[in-house]
């Protein structure tokens, strides 16, 4: 049976529970990540239904969705308080009683050790509605459930996203394998500053094999690539594929085969060449060096920056000449480059990249309007500028010139280096 | 009627729609909004249910909520392509034709103009079901839809987060005033790095107006407090009591009483005090300046930063002694206090703070564990220093230390300025 043959077998839904949500003190993101994770078995998510801690409420969304799905994940309300409904509502839904299982009790309070004792009230995560089955869990102390309701097949979960995700990876996709005889390969591809629509154009002139199927996330101005297949060989062959087309269209913009942010790939292609890196930042304001200190290790490549964000900043610590920025302003070709040239000096680095625009929403022109961004990179062969126009408000183009000044150093670190060391993506 | 009231009376729920929902390629972050926006009104959503792109299963979903529900607003479908099925399906669920309504097309036209030719799809957003009534935006191209279908309201917005929150605060909220004959004022005042639970500690003990409404949005280590209450007057009583309890018992954490977030309430005390600042950041790495500089008009106030992440950036770029270093070494009181110093007299800058921690995971050691964390403040009147243990991961290091920085220089530059300035927040 194929994957695809799935979509139209299996009905999955998803009720998530917690007044937190109805009265929108938290945005449900458990959800988004589960209709993720069964879509590369071919399956999609049916319908999410959102319901408060209320016994009766709770009731009435299983029954229904009972009717209606084959598989149905709950997350949320498996905790110890008294509005932790979760297993109560599927005991009445079910009409079977709700019995303390003295060995679940047991394994708890093992997972309690060393943290002091275990509250008294803990004993409710325990229960288990006659013919349900605990899922025990290695990431926090709440067992899942899983029992089956009217011919569906519900799974209970924490909605804590990080017990969640265990529980998704550990019990879900092991049981949707089983079921629909399918074991997936995965792998994750990470592509930066290329448009969806222009890498679903590359991607699709590309031969794949028939049994791989491919998503698209976007990440601001990153995108992940996932793709799945029954086969690792044919996985493989796809990846291999993909990433000859897009290095042939678009040089460097994969910057992941192991779903790492350009950021991430960038501290680790320096770190592994041995080179340091600085920055020079005016409209940015020190997001790019901060987009670099976010990453566990950055101190192995990243020195450190200037952020110079007034005209005497750029001169006093950057050198940039009074003439310059008198003749052609801050936000300027030649302003970038010598922003880049003296950060590459003063910091001591061999890569120093600059940035210098209009953020907005005030401070355009008609020669410079807002959106306006000069970028230089300053290496050992020497310094080169260029210019972009970013579309948006304030937030976006600080975004994206942070992407474009990282993207610039990551291609010329790449092209800098020998061919053997542009293949280790 | 009081808001209180109502709670039993309205029954609301919200139908959000959409494939891409179902995939999981986007996060519906409209539910919450929603949700808090009715909240003041003493009305809590009963009920969110996601259906994806499928005629039936938006008919269905519809009459299900119809009865239910006293109320439902629909986010999503109502854009031009042949996905977008929430007209269809409303007028399937009603059994009424689906009409275009010339007056209304030509109104969809006008908006289009000077932004070339209206694509010709776009005259399906001018199908009215009968009965129903378009309500027009003053955001976007996509008419709103009002229909009543088995006693219930139905508000069918567009799922563009800036289209759904005009029509929520111009057709939804002004409805539910009408009809539940509440008028609301409301206010929302900002926190910053007081724990939801002490935050709750203090406002418990106050005597509030008792048709105040408190509720409470954690934004990261920032906390919205919303206020909402049938009488001006009562409002403006709630706000004197809050913001004098948190004063006495928690000074400089309300950061703002319009909802300004710290970064943007420092700016604009700095800037109307016409002070200038900088930064000197080892482990945040530029993001205490980044976040200075996502405010608008932050360059009035921001002049510049020095990232000194490597030992020997400090040393140059800052001053710090040889001796400081190796004598207590980069995370120091001695260090944080020399990066300050040397960033206010290298920047040229009234106020610079300093920041210099361990954010792991590696670094850490027993006597300065991962999360140890020194600052430093330099201002006119000197400088002083300050240590705290953060607790998590590298990420959330980064970000409580970029807020604490944030708000030592805050608190300083308010202690600074005469009663009458702290008064105005």
């Amino acid at each position: 049976m194929s994957a695809e043959g799935a979509v139209r077998v299996l009905k999955i839904e998803i009720l998530t529970t917690g007044d937190e949500l109805l009265e929108g003190l938290i945005t449900d993101t458990n959800s988004a990540h589960i209709a993720r994770e069964v879509l590369p078995f071919g399956v999609s998510v049916r319908r999410v239904t959102t319901v408060g801690d209320t016994l009766e409420d709770l009731r009435d969304a299983l029954l229904e969705i009972s009717a209606r799905a084959d598989l149905c994940v709950i997350t949320g309300g498996l905790g110890p308080t008294s509005d932790d409904l979760t297993l109560d509502a599927l005991a009445l839904a079910a009409g079977v009683p709700l019995e303390v299982d003295e060995a679940l009790w047991g394994e708890i309070q093992a997972l309690y050790r060393g943290r002091g004792r275990v509250p008294p009230s803990n004993r409710s995560q325990a229960r288990v509605p006659r013919g349900g089955t605990p899922l025990k869990s290695e990431v926090g102390t709440a067992p899942g459930m899983r029992l089956t309701l009217n011919g569906c097949d519900f799974f209970a979960y924490p909605g804590v996203p990080e017990e969640l995700y265990w529980h998704c990876e550990q019990t879900l996709l092991p049981h949707l394998a089983a079921r629909l005889n399918v074991t997936l390969h995965r792998q994750i591809l990470r592509l930066c500053l290329l448009g969806e629509s222009r890498l679903y154009d590359i991607i699709k002139l590309i031969d794949l094999p028939s049994e791989v199927r491919v998503g698209y996330q976007a990440l601001g101005v990153e995108v992940r690539l996932k793709l799945s297949s029954p086969s690792r060989p044919s996985l493989e062959r796809a990846v291999q594929l993909i990433s000859a087309a897009i290095e042939a269209e678009a040089p460097g913009h994969l910057v992941s085969l192991t779903d790492r942010s350009l950021a991430d790939a960038l501290i680790e292609r320096l770190t592994a060449q041995g080179l340091t890196a600085g920055t020079a930042e005016s409209c940015t304001g020190g997001a790019v060096s901060a987009a670099l200190a976010a990453i566990p290790g950055a101190s192995a490549a990243l020195l450190g920056g200037v952020v110079a964000y007034s005209n005497e900043v750029k001169r006093a610590q950057l050198g940039v000449s009074a003439s310059t920025l008198t003749t052609h302003g801050a936000v300027s070709e030649a302003c970038a480059l010598e922003m880049a040239s003296g950060a590459r000096a003063a910091l001591g680095v061999d890569w120093a990249v600059a940035v210098t625009g209009i953020a907005g929403p005030s401070g355009g022109s008609p020669e410079k309007p807002v959106g306006t961004v000069w970028f230089a990179w300053a290496g050992p062969a020497g310094v080169t500028a260029e210019r972009r126009h970013i579309k948006g408000d304030r937030r976006r183009v600080q975004s994206v010139a942070t992407h474009e000044a990282l993207f610039g150093l990551w291609r010329r670190v790449r092209e800098a280096a020998t061919p053997q060391e542009v293949m280790d993506v």
